[in-house]
Formats: structure tokens, C-alpha cells, sequence
């Protein structure tokens, strides 16, 4: 596997095999790690974070699947782009890129981020709801490395992290949920503050500033220390199966009081999307949402949510210009975007 | 036939069969006449006017073709909306209804309005650019006529007329035209400005007030005092060809520069008039006005010109109505509007 072949593979994170997949996209657990025998990546030196590197490639060699680690210095800005699209990194990781590298398996179900803020970012990413199946995933991976690298850990205060927060488990999970419902019935706001109150973080996932496109939103905890990671995915677990419940009920009351222009809403966004000749990325994003929702209702019974989920990542600026083999300004990618679409709807 | 009936036929002038087609829609010629020995409409007594309506309706018994003779009074709301619908009459025709009435060949290319302005109006209208066609066939029928019904005429002003600026032949010819290319290259102005300079009047067909919903536009001669019929049905002949010709130059400026935003538009319009669940009457008037562009251009190739001229008439609130068969509130028809234009698209 090279790096140049990702881009002809869906993750398997898009297959929409997992529970509640109409209106969970997919789940995602992440383990921050530190190496014993090191300083944190923001205090260690140029020399020390290319021996972690190094550390973890072999490491990682020994581990079994097939693979792929590189270090960020490596990449071309596109490519850099391409990983942030494909949810492995943030724009973030892309400053001090010395030392830095990236793990990914081939199912790209898991990946290792080397020397971000920790020394190990461990991550699961599997589709629907899921989380017990990343959880399952990252552990055995993070087990495995623990053999053969001693992690910094405190009997007191469990694994140790540069950023305090991520202190005790180091364990973060969330999801990509949609929630067209709850945005269209305006109940959204409110399930937002109930759930920061017990201690999950809400944040729309597409879009900036106060704009929510499409109306996807990230639903992650906020707390580690003092927790069992088990609790910590569980915790989560039934929340999301709640969520899930409020956003069915939304949908529900939709159709019955504006069943026409729910209907006409959803087949004018799956017309669109399967006849413009231009197509920006936002418009598509809050497109293909009408046209989830409209699956997801079984009033479009001919789309896969396969195909919308592998869309939402094969649209985007990056990916559409490696799709395409060169680089394009944004005019040339909306007419890429539309007719890329068209030929998989 | 019977009143009824009409709801079943496609005027014969939405064929789209006559010379530019797509671009005219339809030409119109109009012979405003009134009888020697009666006095103006607005100047005769209800009994003189019924008279008038009877003498008419005598004289249309005795020329060939299968026809409907009945008196505005005869209708419902419904059924004068609908007329006006088809072209027929104008709104103003519903006041001061006594003595009335209307005939109406069965292909619909030719219609009498009896005691409106004028004791009788004769009309005929005919697919495409066929002023002349028009005018023969609304010449024929003024013969007929005025063999049996000695019409007001004066050797020195021609047909006598209650408005003066009819006077002379009572001639008034018109095309209804789709302006697309002139309109959105801004060029619409101008032109209409020029028009207005060598007597030609232009106004929006559809819409109200300042909008024009549809790019479709009526023109006409604005004068006919001293003029021979054949010479003003052949100035706006000319004249149309002229416009014909800009609004093609337009278009294909259009093409040339903004080829994939003009594609994108059309497809779009195609693509939601296929599928919406709900049509208001201003929206599938400016759709099918980028569909209609679309067959002009060859960019659209399964869209027939005939059905579009069909769906422009039978989209209107009375048609609906009457095709469903019961009154129904805008709402109601902007859902039937939606499932009729997927039927026929």
C-alpha cells in the first residue's frame, strides 16, 4: 500500500454497516499515549521526536495488517488537506511538523497520529454507532504497543498527557450524528445545552463560525480523569441511543405536520444533486443532508446511504483534485463536484 | 361540443408548429367590428345589446366549423377565469356582463367576443410566428360575417370603432415571445425602448407590475389609422424577425460565456419540475422558462416545445381546477400543479 492508493479506497468507516446508520455517520474513540522514557512533544527536541517517530514505525512493523506510516514532512500540501477530509488529522497538526508522522491502516479504521500533542494519538473510527466495536479496536491496538513501548503512567492519575484534560484514560470517543429534525423543529439548542450539562460537548461538524451545514454535529465527552474508559463509551453509548430517539421523534412530527414540503424539500435536494452542472461544496453538503433525511425516512428508496456517506468524503476540495489527478481552482472543482456526483447518483 | 369540453383540448395554437417556434410562442390578429344599425356597446341599452348577441350568434350557425356560442352570464367564476386563461378574454370583459358573450371554434384558433368594447371582436391565434396564417384565417371569418351583418364603415376612416386608436382597419396583431437571452444579458430594455419608437408596444406576459415572470413578452402594433392590414401584419412580421434574431445572437453569447452556468440553470429548472412535490404558478412559470431555453439551445433534447406550451396553460389555477374537477385552494393547487408537471415531463 502507498500512499497515492488511498484515494481509491472508501474507509470503511462509510459503509453504513453499523446501528442507527441513517442517522449516526460513524463513531470514533481515541487513546492519548506519551512514552516513558521521553519529554511531551511540545517540550522534546528536534532529535528526541524523530527517535519517537522511528520508535513507533518499527513498532508499528511488528504489529500485523497491512500499513502505512509516514512523516508529515513528507506530504504535499494537498495531501495534507486530503488527510484532514478524510478526518485523521486536524488543520492544527500541520504546524511544527518536525517529528511528526501518521500510522493508518488499510481499512482506515485505525490510525496512529505520532507527535501532535501527545506522542500517541491511537484511532479507532468504525461506521454508525459503534463505539464498543472502536473501543474493542483501539485497545487492542493500544495493547499491543504497550508491549513493546512502556507508556507514562501514574498509578494515582492513569495515563499521563500533555494537555491535563486528557489525564486518566487519555480516552476521548464521539460521533457524527445528523440531525436534520432537531435543526428543522428547532429543538436543537436545547439538546445541546442538556448535554453539556452532563458533560458532553456538542459542535456542528461541516461549516464555519455559527453556520451548521448540513446538519451534522460532533457529540464527544468532555471529561476522562476519574473514569473507567468502559464507562466513558458506555456513557456515550446511551446517550447517542437518546439522541438518536429525539431526532426520530423530530422526524416524525415533521412528516405529519409538513409531510408535502418535507417530500418536495428532499426529491428537489436528490434532483438537484443528480442534475447541476455546479456544485459548491456547502451546496452539496446541505443537498446530500435533504437527501439522507430522505432515505433515511424511506421516501428515497433507491439511494444507498453507502453512497451518500462515501459522497460526503469523495466531494470535498482535496479529494475531488486527487480524484482527478491535478490541481483545480474552486470554479473547476464545482463543475468536478457536480458531475462526480451525477455519476454515482 | 359543449363548455366542458374545452378542458379536454390542447388549443391548437400551443402545437408549437409554426416558424420559431421556440422562441415565438404564438401570433395573434384581432378585427375589432361593429354593426351598422346599433350603437356602441357602452352606448346601447341591455335589450339592443342582446339583440346584437343573437344576431351573432345567428350569423355563426351559418359558417362552417364546430363551435360554442354562449353569453358571460352563462359562466361561473371559475369558467371565466379560465377563459381568461386560454387567452380568450381579459378580465376587464367580466363587468357590465349583460348582452355579453363569446364564441369559440373548436381547434381554438378562432374566437368572437360579442358586445365588449366593440360589438364584435374577431380573434384568431396560431402557433409560432404565422401572422399571416392568423390574419387569413380572421379575414376569411370577418367575410363570412359581413355578408350576412352590414358592418359600420366609413369611406374616409375605414371600420368605425368605439376607441379611436382602433379606428381604420381595427386591426390589432400581436406575437407572445420568450426573451431569455435579451433578458438576462440586460439587453431587454433597449430593445423594448426601440420597439416603442417605431410603434410597437411590448409588455410582460406574465407577472405582475414591474416583474416579468418567465421572460415571455407580448408585442403588438400600437396604431392602425391609415395603415392597410397587410401592411401592419407584415411590419410586425418584420419585426419579429428582428427581435428573433437579437434574442438568438443573445443566446449564443450566453453560450459562450457562461456555458456551464446557463447548463447548470436548465438542468436544475428540468430536474425540479420532474420532482417537486409543490409548484406555485410563478415558479414553474420561471422554470419552464429555463427549461424552454434548454429545448432552444439543443440542451434538452427529450423535452418537446408542444408540451411545455401545454403545461404554460394548464398549470394556471382555473385549469387545475377544472382537469381535478373541484375548487381547490392555492395550497392544494400547488400540489397538484407539482404531480401534473411530473406527469407530463
Amino acid at each position: 500500500m502507498e500512499f497515492k492508493d488511498l484515494i481509491s479506497f472508501s474507509p470503511s468507516w462509510t459503509n453504513a454497516q453499523g446501528e442507527f446508520a441513517e442517522i449516526v455517520f460513524s463513531s470514533r474513540v481515541r487513546l492519548a499515549r506519551n512514552l516513558a522514557q521521553f519529554k511531551f512533544p511540545l517540550k522534546a527536541k528536534k532529535e528526541e521526536l524523530k527517535e519517537i517517530f522511528n520508535l513507533v514505525k518499527n513498532c508499528m512493523a511488528s504489529i500485523p495488517g497491512e500499513k502505512l506510516v509516514f512523516p508529515l514532512l513528507s506530504l504535499r500540501p494537498l495531501d495534507k488537506e486530503f488527510l484532514v477530509e478524510r478526518h485523521f488529522i486536524s488543520r492544527q497538526f500541520f504546524k511544527n511538523r518536525d517529528g511528526k508522522g501518521i500510522g493508518i491502516w488499510k481499512e482506515e479504521n485505525l490510525a496512529i497520529i505520532i507527535n501532535e500533542e501527545d506522542h500517541l494519538r491511537i484511532q479507532a473510527l468504525t461506521a454508525g454507532l459503534s463505539l464498543t466495536k472502536a473501543h474493542k479496536l483501539a485497545n487492542r491496538l493500544d495493547n499491543d504497543i504497550s508491549k513493546k513501548l512502556p507508556y507514562a503512567f501514574s498509578s494515582q492519575f492513569g495515563y499521563l498527557t500533555s494537555c491535563p484534560t486528557n489525564t486518566g484514560t487519555g480516552l476521548r470517543t464521539s460521533v457524527l450524528i445528523h440531525l436534520p429534525g432537531l435543526v428543522h423543529s428547532g429543538k436543537i439548542r436545547k439538546v445541546i445545552e442538556r448535554l453539556g450539562q452532563v458533560g458532553f460537548s456538542v459542535r456542528g461538524f461541516y461549516g464555519e463560525g455559527q453556520e451548521v451545514e448540513g446538519n451534522f454535529f460532533q457529540i464527544s465527552n468532555q471529561t476522562t480523569l476519574g473514569r473507567k474508559e468502559e464507562e466513558i463509551v458506555d456513557g456515550l453509548h446511551k446517550t447517542v441511543i437518546q439522541v438518536v430517539e429525539y431526532e426520530t421523534r423530530a422526524r416524525e412530527l415533521l412528516l405529519k405536520n409538513a409531510e408535502i414540503q418535507l417530500e418536495d424539500k428532499i426529491w428537489r435536494a436528490y434532483a438537484i444533486l443528480k442534475s447541476a452542472r455546479l456544485l459548491s461544496t456547502k451546496e452539496f453538503i446541505n443537498l446530500s443532508s435533504a437527501v439522507r433525511l430522505g432515505v433515511g425516512l424511506g421516501i428515497l428508496k433507491k439511494v444507498s446511504l453507502k453512497t451518500l456517506n462515501e459522497l460526503l468524503i469523495f466531494t470535498q476540495p482535496a479529494h475531488l483534485q486527487k480524484i482527478t489527478g491535478h490541481p483545480m481552482e474552486p470554479a473547476e472543482r464545482d463543475t468536478r463536484r457536480a458531475s462526480y456526483v451525477r455519476q454515482k447518483l
